[in-house]
Order: C-alpha cells, then structure tokens, then sequence
C-alpha cells in the first residue's frame, strides 16, 4: 500500500545519534564535532542523519554521575509551553534560535539532522497552566494526569479526545520544521505498555504522524523504546518510520542473540518506508557519558555478527560511538561498502533457518541474485551450512558462486550441489552474494 | 504473632463511609448528619466509625456531574503541603482547625472518627518545591516522579530512600492526630500494580505504619483497592488492620458472586488486628454523588447472601448508603444483632465447600459452639445441606440444635444424622448456630 | 517470497465442511448429499472444496448424544497405525478402498476433496507399538508421551527429533495422495499452547509441510483451530495456505465482533497462498450433529456483516450449513457474485478505521479501483462515513462513482469531497466498488 | 482448625529419601543400606522416615544413562491396574509380597516406611481397559484422556466425577496400608498448572485424602512437585501434610536465595500437620543415578544458610544424599541437635527483614524464648545486625543473652540496646535463641 509517509525513508536510515556516548549530556561542540567526523568518513558510505538525543532543553543534564534524568528539574521552555535547547549547553540556541543554527550548519556539511523529543507535553507547562499555542486552551486541559514516563518525570501524555492535544504536537512540530529538522525519534511511546488505556500511546503516535504531515516539512518518524507489539504492526506501519524491537540495546552477547528472535517476528514488516529497528550499534567508544566509558564489549566476531544481522534484516543503522574517537577496526564496519550495500539494497528479508546453534537469513539481492547471511551463535567454532537449492522453487534459478561480501570469510560453495558451507569463529557470521 | 497495631482493632470495624452515596463531594453537614443517625440507630448495634471518603481537599469535587476528580484540580494545602479540608465544602475547617471540630463533635457522639487519604504528597506541593516540615527538604525532593495513581491525579508517591518521605507521613500523621482521627483509610495502595519497582506502594506502607505508631493516637490502617496480592499477606498482617480484596464493590450479583473466590483464598488470614476486606456494602440509598441515585441493586435475597459472608468471613462492615433515606428492610439488615455477632464473636472462618452453585462456610461460635452458613449461588431455588458430622473430628462434639439467626430462615437439623438442610431462593443464604 | 505451496491457494479457498451441522458423526450419505447440492447451487460461484471433518475413523461418534469425542473409543486403522474410514459409517471404504471412491465422485462432480486429521499418532497405535510403515521403528518410538490434545484423547503427538516421526506423517499422505485428497486441514496444530516444549506443533507443522510436498499430489493444508500466534507468521506463512484466527467460531455476534480485532492483527499477512482464516460460516441449519439443530442465531444484518468481514479479508469461505435444507436468504448469501468477488479478486485487505461503534475496510480492486467495505458495530442503527480523500496520496486519483456491492445498501458518495456514507440497521455493513 | 489427618504429622517430618542420590533406579539393597545408617546415625536426632521415590515398578529404570523416564516402558502391575514394585530391582516384593517385607524390616529398626507414586492410573491399564478392584468399571472409564504429566508417561489423571476414580485410590491406599506404608510423596499434583480445567488436580487430591482416610493406617500425605499455588493454600491445609513451595530444588545458590522468596510467601502456613516444603536436601554425595556423581555444589556457609532456614521456617527435612558415603562435615550438619530443635520446636516462623543482602527470620522458642537466624545473602562477607527492641511489643519482654546455636557464629548482643550483630561470611548464617 503506498503511503506518503513511506518516501521520508525509502530505504533504512543511517547515521549518528549521540545517546550511546554521551547520554543526556551532549552539547553543541561535541555534536558538530561528531557531525563533521560523519561527513568526512562516513556519508561517503551511505551515511547520513545526524541525532541529538534526549535532554537537550534540561540545563544541567549529565552533570550529576550516574543520573540521566535530574528529578523534577527546570527544563528550558517557551511561553508556549514548547521545549527548547538549553541555551548553556547549546549556545547558538539563543534568543529564539532554537535547533535552527545547528541545523544549518549539519544540511551544509550535506547532511540531515534530527532530534529526540519524549511524547508528550512538559509537566511543568501542565502545572503552570501555560497556554497552548493557536487555541484557548492550557496545557493542563490537554494532559492525560496518569500518562507518564517510568524513567523520565519530564512530560504528561497528551489525551486525544481533548482539544489543545492535536494542536499542541502541531505546534512543535511546526516549531521543528522552522528549525529544518529531518528526523524526530519520539521516546517513550512504542513498548507495551503505552496501549494500556491510562496512557494511549497508540492515539499519540496517530496525532504526531498528523503534525508532521501538517508541518509542511518530510521528517523521517522513528519511534523508542521497544519492545514494539507485533499485534500493533498494522498502525506502526500506517504511523512511523522506524519502531524499535527490544528495549535499550547495549554491548552484550545475550541481548544481540535476542535480537534474532525478534528479528523472526518482525521479518514481513520490513519495507521501504517500514523499518523495524534493532536499534543503535553500540561500537567503538561508548558509554562515557554514563560513567561507563570503554570500548565497545562485543568481541570482534560478534560486531560483525552484529552489523551482519542489522545488514541482512534491513534495520536502520545508527552508530552510536564518540566518532572522535573512531579505531580503525570500527572504521572498517562502518565503511563496507558490500556490506552496508545488504542493507540498502537487499528487500524481503527472511530467516531460513534458526536454533540455538545458529541462523540463516537471505534477502533478495538486485537482479535475481541472493543476499545469504550464515551466523554461529554457538560458543564454539562451527561450520555453518546451508543447502541453497531449498530455494530454487522461490528463485527459479540456480547459482554459480558465493562472493564473501565481508572480504575474509569465503566460503566453500558446491555449484552443483547448491551447498554453502563456512568454517565460523564463536559468534561470528558471514555474508554472502550468490549468483 | 502479637503485634500492638491490632489493638487498634481487635474484632472487625463497624461503621459508615460517605463513598457509596455521597462520591467524592461530601460536605460537611452531610457528614454531620449522618453521624447523628449511626448514633442513633446504628451504634446500639456496635457500629462505630463515621469515615468521610476522597476528595475533601478539593473544593469543587462533585460540581461537575460524572467527575470525580477534576484534572489537575488545586487543593487545599497548608505551608508545607499537607492536604486540609476544603473550607467551602467543611466550613468548621477554616483558620487551621481542620477537622479537629467535626471529630469532636463526631466523639461527642460516642462515635470514632475516621478520614480517607491518597497515598503520597500533592503534585502541586512538588511542582511548587513546597517545604517537608521538620526538614531541610522540599516535596520534589521525596516524590517518586512515575509513581502516580491511574484514577487520580492529585498526588505523586513518596520514595522510601530519600530523606523527606518518612517525614512527610509523620507530619500529617501528626496532623490527624491533633484532629483526633481514629482511623484512615490510605488509597491507591493496595492492587496488585502498587508492585511495580517505579511505584513501590510496599515501601508507603511501611512509612504510614511508622508514622501512625509515632503520632501518639491508636488509629486503624486500611487499604484500599484491592484486589489486594495474597503473596504479600505477611506484609500486609505486619503492617495494616484491614486491606481490601478486590476492586470497588457495587451492588451487582457477579461481584457478589467473586467475592466467595477471594475469601477462599483469603480465610487463613482473617484474625484479630487483622481483617481482609470484602468493602462497603452498598445497601439502602446509593449512587446520589455519581448522578445514579438508586436503591441498591441487589435483591433482598442477595442483600442476605452479602450480610452473611461479609459476617461469617469476618470482613469489616462499613455501610455506604445514605442514613438519611435509611429504609426499615435496610435498616433490619443492619441492627440483627445475631447476624452481627457472628462477624464480631466468630473466629477462624472457614470454607467448607463451594462449587458454582452453592457454598458452605463455618466459623466457631463462642463456647465451643458453631456458626454455620449455607449459600444458593445458582440462579434457581434450591435446597442447600451440610452433613455436620464430617466437623465431629474437628470439634470433638456433635450438635443438639441449630438456631436460625436470620429468623426465617428455619432449616432441618437432623442430630442423629448431624445433617442440616435449607430450602433457599435464587442467591439466598441462610445463618445458623449449632449448639 | 515465491513458495510453490502457495501455488495450491492461490485464491482464498471455497467450499462446504461438515463440522458445523454434522459435528463428529457426518456418514457417506450425508457427505455425498452436501456434495451435489455443492455442485448444483454453488460451484457456479466458485465454491469447490467438500470437506470431511474430524472423527471418520471413529465408528460410533455421533452416537451418544452430546459426546463428540468418546473417550479411548477404538478407532478403524490399518496395520500401519493410520486411520482410515469407519466402514460402518463410510461403506465404499471398505478393503482397503479408503476415501478413494469418495473421492472419486466428488472429482466425478467437478469438485475437491478435503479431510480432516487430528496431529500425531493414534495412541491405540502406540500403545500397541505397531510398526511405522517403511521403518524398523514402532508408533511409542516416535509418540511423546505429554503432547496429548485437550478436547480429543485419539493421538500423541510426534516428536521431530525421533526416526520415525516424519515417516509416519509421510505414510499417511502418501495414503491421502492415493485416495484422491486434495485439502488436509489438521487440528490441534494451531493455536498459542502448540508452541510448549512438551507438544511442539512447531515442528509438526513443518514434517506435514514436508510429507505433502513428498507426496506427490498439491493439497491445501489449513491448521486448526486459532487463535494462531502472529509471532508466529512466518514459520505459518512458510508452510501452510490457512490458519485458524480463533477458536471455534459460531453464531453469535460477540465473537463475530472480536474477529474484527484479529483481521486487524493479521492484516498485512494476507497473500496468495497465504490465507489468514475466519473459521467457517454458521449459517442456514447448522448445529444438527450436536443436538442443537437450530437456523443460524445470526440476525441478516449480521449475516451481512460476516460475509463481508470475510469477503473483504479474504478469508478462506468454509459454508457449514446443511445444504439440504439450504433457504433461499443464505443461498442469497452465497451465491452474490459481485461480493465473492472482493474475496477472490481483491489485494491486500487493510483497515481504515476502528473503533466500538463502527469499522472500515478497504482491499485493492482490479484496475486501480477500490472495495470499501463499511461496518456499523454498535447496537444502534447508524450512519457509517469515510473520507476516501485521505486514500488520494495511495491511490493517485479519485473516484467518480460508488457501486452497491450487496445491492440494496446503497451509500450516498459525493465524489467532490470524496466522502462516502451510509445509514445501516445495527450490526449491519456495506461493501462497494469505487471506480 | 483441628483436623485429624495433621495428627500425622504434629512436627515437620525428618526422613531420608532416594531421589537426590539414586534418582529413578533405587533398589531393595541400596534402600535399605541407607535405611539402617539412618537408623544407625540419624535416628537418635529425630531422624524417621525411609522413602523410596519414583519409578519402582518400572523394571528397567535406571538402566539408560541420563534416561529417568524410560518412554511407555512396560511396568509391573496386579491385575486391578495398581503397581507394585518390579521384582528384579526388590527381589522380596516376589509373589504378591510388594513393599510389605520391606516396611517390615524398616519398622523393626525403630523407623518409618514410605513411598513414591504418580497421580492417577497407570496408561498401560487404560489401553487395556483393566478393571477397577471392587467396582464394575475398567481404568478407562476413570481416566482424563488429557490429564497428564510433562515429564513422565506413565498415568493418566482420574476424574473425579467418574465412578471408579476414588474407589482406584480407594484399591491403591487399601494396599499400601497392608504393605504398612506411613509416608505418601505423591507426584505430579502440587504446581500451577494442576488447576488447569483439563487436569483437575486439586479434585485428585481430595480423592487421596479420602482414600488415606479411609485406608485404617495413619500416613502422611506428601504433595510433589512445587510451586504450590498460595491461593490454594486453604485446600492443601484442609487435604495434605507437606505441599512443595518450588519445583526440584539442586546444590546451587541461585535456587537456595530465591527459596527465601518463597519462604516469605507462605510464612503464616505453617503449623502442626501443615509443612510447606523447601524440598530435599542434597547434601553429601548425589547426583549419582543421574549420571553426575558429586559431592554437594554447595560451600560450607551455603549449606549452614540451608539447614538454617530450613530449621527456622520448620520445614520438612529429608536428607537427600548417599549415607554410605556421608562425610563428617555432612553428618554434623544433621546431627546438630540445637539447629534441628529449632526446627522441631520452634513456632510460628517469621521473616523480619529481607533485601537483596540479607534476611532476618524469627520463630517463637518454647517458653517465650525467641530463636533467630541471621542471613547474609550477599556476595561478600558483611556484618548483619537486627534491633531485637522491635519485638518488645510482640514479647512483652527482653532478652539478656544470645546463645549461638551453630556453635561457631558467635553473634555481639548488647542487651541494653537489645541489638544483635555478627559477622558472617558471603551466603552464611547464624542461628540464635535469645532467653
């Protein structure tokens, strides 16, 4: 079904987001210093959306260790009860600025720029009774008293059936648009929980997909945290861009095999337009924001398992390492062109065959070729195999050879057997071409 | 285990609440009267509390008709953000007296006097920083920003581990005390989500018990709504005098019918100090505060089968229809001294069966005597029997007699065969004494 | 994704089953009446299939009234543990004959013939470990013992990871592929508890899917009963062409209601070959085989709506009404071509609107023009309206004119404003063509 | 209450049993090896039962390494359908003997006999339509076709609305009090999903206790495997002796911490005849039917914090290793007869305190004494304290001195401040009667 909404992201987003590095404490200097670093290494390949994560109206976000949401904190805001950036952090934001600057200064490195925002309107508008902008109405007539965030106290939820709602997400977004943003990640809206009846989630995702397509401005729609309800498929894929599949994800063996379970059950969503998320790739320097800085725990092996299930299933690829401190290693994940051409021009994702063992996924490859991913998720070395004329009813054809899209990984292919088979490290993966 | 909280009620409270008739807009003179007539007609009989139920703070409640609660509504609150009554709605309130004149009054009567509370401490004193008396700390300070109740909005949870919380109860608990309040029924505390990590109800619980056994006045503990989690019957019997079983009960047989599932799971709790909750009964003139002023909708025969399980069990028996329009069936219902004493002389309750058409409980009687009740769940007139003698190894006696307490309920007592029998209408009960 | 098993429903499939007049006790006679009326009325209209359901090995269900399943009843097998017709009941199945000649008169009319198996082994087999044709193993070998049905105690499940298990299914469709049969719909198989470790249907699904493609002959293969699990639709959509939305679907409208709610989650997994499914229509005499012979409680309004819900959805259309006694309203039903059509003609059905008064649904038509389909779900008559200008961005153009699909519900279309509307009776629906 | 059936069972019973060491392949010799070292050993600290647990009538147990439950192996049984112990493995249960011989030899050694069994009736005597002793209907009559067990194939479950089912239990316990059994473990019946409609446990176990009392000989009724329900702790009150708070419980911490959890839960339970169970201990040697031979995972601390708990919430204690290869640290552990006393003649245990990093645990000691157990649940070694003046109210007194029941974990008492400290390694205990 063709939906305009669909043409903001043809095909997965990829870029930078400041989250996994810096948490809520990213300011203006380290966000142009990261969005440089996209231009000059990465948008070569593909890359292209620069984001500033959650907090940025909060003055003195990051400044206690450990505390990433400051209780009941002073956000900065407008008389229109509309966040903005905390001037301290971000000075170029002064005197009405807003996001405008930045974002100039990221479209004229030829990138896109985006930001996070929570669902949502501040409790501090609420309990002031500020005034929504174009309407009569407060913003404490809007808000829904029991629609709140577990882990961020900032915002109420919107109440649909209210007037003032509708228009208060408007007039952000309008906001947004004057500013030239290209990218929203709305938080706190897509797991579970948000379709209890106390919260209605579901009903503000409805009324942002409307602001933007009112603001007169394409905005890629990315919606956080997950897990995201396959139950609820139908209105992520006639709302949002992007939805996320598991909660925060971080550096860990055990969340990353998860993922492939997830990835199972969201497979025949994935569409231009419609790309479930498996969220940010937590490589290289991460963590420093919280306290926790370090290079990413993923063994090298399981980075390319990573970036090979994230290419294969057609995820948005957001890096969510300091770039300032880009290793050659991460560089080299980053800068695949084979690989990261998996994930924009593969269609169809489909998992042929998973167990605790291992996991197979193909995707149709341009022209009638084959995209083929052999994953390990042993922790010992094994040969993985697949017997690709399986698939010769789905592809009418047969194939000729395996090329090793990851460049040290070939596999032995047996043309007339149609048999791929690849000695695989603990965790690690291959990804192939067949044709 | 003794404990000295259940002192505060060694046998199952006795009284009347504003709830069911008057919602969440009593005043001050409603309350007053129908103080005048439990003193009059219902305290010869053992009735005791006059409770004013939610809302007192608030001095438009019950204006808008079909709301409660009014969104973000401004309560009346002293400097440091304990709620005080509306002086509007309870004019003796005015000049900081609070209720300290109604519950004079109220014990003048020979009566107790008992208020409704919510859980935690007003948003508004948090979003205002309003000072915590006794500390250097502000309300913001001691509120939990996601703990917030679903129906509610007046208030936030308070954290056990911030400095300020426990204060913050012992102030208004001494408070009540200067009022000279005998009981307080605490909300939004007790149903299965009060578990959750984000809310941490447990940890409310246990600050209001230390602020009651600080305040300097005996004071019974209630908690409401259920369905109370009977995994946390240790915490509740440690810590509170009643907690109640199940969401908000009206005057419906399906809720009736539910009951007798929660006092089986319930009855090994049921002892002095101690007393799980089957809620108001809403009997006689109800509804008027709702906009849905009726005459409770249970038959007369159900209005029987609800008398004799809340008695039997040992449930407390709070009367929620209006004195005022007290009718003479109601009022029998609420002055068979007999019927009364099994809820108050019983002990250790106990289901001997149920199945979807009838149930059968006892507690001991006094004197080595039993207490005997048979229900007719089914939708039809049917005979109820017990056959006694399967209690001759629990008692070490057999029964000569059984006493219709009811008196018309008359059944068959064979003492030979220790068989008793009962012809009963559709959701009818009978109460006996077997001696 | 090509898969050559879609190839044997392309269409969402048609025809008559036995279950929801005949229950567990449909004889030769009867099955062969229901046949020809198929033949005669229907097939003219696309219905095709005749469908034998459960029970046929079983040579005195239906005998005791209110009894489908008669525990531990011996059944009719074959020395190789596969069941076959009751000859008592199914007289041309005698020596060896089996559903052949059966089948042969159903194909004689033009026609497909479809049976119904329970998964597994049948435990009389196993427990008289009689040898797996083709193998060294016997039926205990390859049964586990815990994957046992709730409502049928007939046959264990197979375990995937025993030999034998894949050769048992395998004789049983190579027995099916002799007899002629060309649709299999398996029960047990499909709904949320099949995924326990202990009965793994999972792997069920998948040696059946493998035996039929063995067999030589194309079946449809349909899996029951629901609720299926959307988490699931991948591993259904690799091997099966139906799967059961719900539990066993009857006559009244609270479940016809729910079944809105799970087209909506199935949606976007409506494909040739593919075919989420309603359960059969309860219409005309149904109930009979159970003692409960009644015409349809469905309301026409009602009857409406069903067949436009599935027509609409593409569900598979499964009649189960006797077609003897066929009345000329149902018949009305069954044979309105321009509705069939929707089903078989239309693409990917979506949901436009939902709520608990009403629905709207659309479905792609032929030559870029549109099926509406409009719902009044509340229990009032009502007008239902849509605003077909938002479809404008997925269609490209407008539409000039409304056809009544039903042909007495005619909407009122103002091609201007793009709006549709109609006023329907209670639970009563409209479905048209707008070209 | 006072219910007969507790009578057997006034204290938490002590015993041996055979699983944790010889799982499902015990035999005559190696039972009563182990019966006269309790004898020899145990008994003269209270140590009572000998309990032979499951699969004596399969000949064949034991004999496939890492196979407890061989599938649909033939077992030994009479020919009313009721097993008796397979003669090659308990040569003097020959010629209609069963277990008898073996009581026999138990009872003169001063001890008590018990034994295994599975709820229901054996599927063999199904799917041979046996008969039921004393009654004109065969095992299948009796029988719940999808009553059965995850993880042993033997039985079928019996319905209780079918004539049969009590008078097989009835033909089953008649036998076992000839044989002279006093200890019933009876399996399959205590978890969650035993109340499932399909199952219908809780009917299976009114049955038994029926049966028991019935049968003229006093045996303790055992229910197996955990978790229990607590909402149906009324009915395990009213029918059994002992009810398991877990499924099987191993050497390892992760089990023994969460036991805490469950302790909490069903604190107030417990009574004379009424023994929630934290299961077997398996200290010593174990694991060795099992293919994994081993001495006890446990450290020395953790085995101190399993004794202690188990002593202080008063459950059943049923040594689970190999007493021909017990080591002195193991049997000092069973033979410390203060720690056991606290377990015999404590009352009314009661958790005080419990987090993450420690639990205080209290019982009533016989004259007004109070025993305490002080637990350090944490990783490291830490100091644990508890303020005894909380008790005051509960005792009306204090206390002057604190006896260190282990022996060698003397704690500081400060009896003017009341306070109790001691310093205990990670995962230890300490054990205190304070007079």
């Amino acid at each position: 079904m063709y939906l305009k909404k669909n043409e903001a992201a043809l095909t997965p987003p990829m870029g930078w987001n400041s989250w996994d590095c810096y948490a809520a404490g990213i300011n203006e200097q380290q966000l142009l210093a990261n969005a440089k670093l996209v231009a000059e290494k990465l948008k070569p390949h593909g890359w292209q959306y620069v984001v500033c994560d959650i907090q940025w109206s909060e003055p003195y976000a990051g400044t206690e260790p450990g505390v990433e949401y400051r209780k009941f904190a002073p956000l900065t805001m407008d008389k229109w009860g509309r966040l903005v950036p905390a001037p301290n952090r971000f000075p170029s934001s002064k005197d009405g600025v807003g996001f405008r600057a930045i974002a100039d200064q990221i479209h004229d490195m030829g990138l896109k720029f985006g930001i996070h925002i929570m669902r949502g309107i501040p409790r501090q508008a609420v309990h002031a009774h500020t005034p929504i902008f174009g309407t009569d109405r407060t913003a404490d007539q809007a808000a829904l008293p029991a629609s709140v965030c577990n882990w961020n106290g900032d915002m109420y939820g919107l109440d649909p059936k209210e007037k003032g709602a509708q228009e208060y997400y408007d007039s952000i977004f309008q906001l947004y648009a004057e500013w030239g943003v290209d990218f929203v990640k709305v938080d706190d809206i897509c797991s579970e929980h948000m379709y209890d009846p106390a919260i209605y989630g579901e009903g503000e995702v409805s009324m942002i997909r409307k602001a933007i397509d009112r603001c007169g401005r394409q905005m890629v729609l990315s919606l956080s945290p997950g897990p995201a309800l396959i139950e609820k498929a139908w209105h992520l894929e006639m709302n949002a861009n992007m939805w996320r599949l598991t909660d925060d994800f971080w550096d860990n063996w055990t969340q990353l095999c998860r993922m492939f379970e997830r990835c199972e059950v969201w497979e025949s969503h994935v569409k231009p337009g419609c790309w479930p998320d498996c969220d940010m790739l937590p490589l290289g320097r991460i963590g420093t924001g919280f306290g926790k800085g370090r290079d990413s725990g993923f063994s090298k092996e399981e980075q390319r398992t990573l970036m090979t299930l994230w290419g294969i299933f057609r995820s948005p690829l957001m890096m969510g390492g300091d770039l300032e401190k880009l290793d050659a290693w991460t560089e080299s994940l980053l800068t695949n062109d084979k690989v990261l051409g998996v994930n924009q021009n593969g269609s169809e994702p489909w998992q042929l065959e998973r167990d605790e063992k291992h996991a197979v996924w193909m995707s149709k490859a341009p022209g009638e070729e084959l995209f083929l991913a052999l994953f390990n998720l042993s922790d010992e070395a094994a040969s993985v195999a697949y017997d690709v004329s399986q698939l010769k009813e789905t592809y009418g054809r047969t194939f000729a050879e395996a090329e090793d899209l990851w460049g040290d990984r070939k596999a032995s292919f047996d043309p007339e057997k149609q048999m791929i088979s690849v000695s695989l490290k603990a965790h690690d993966a291959g990804l192939y071409r067949l044709f």
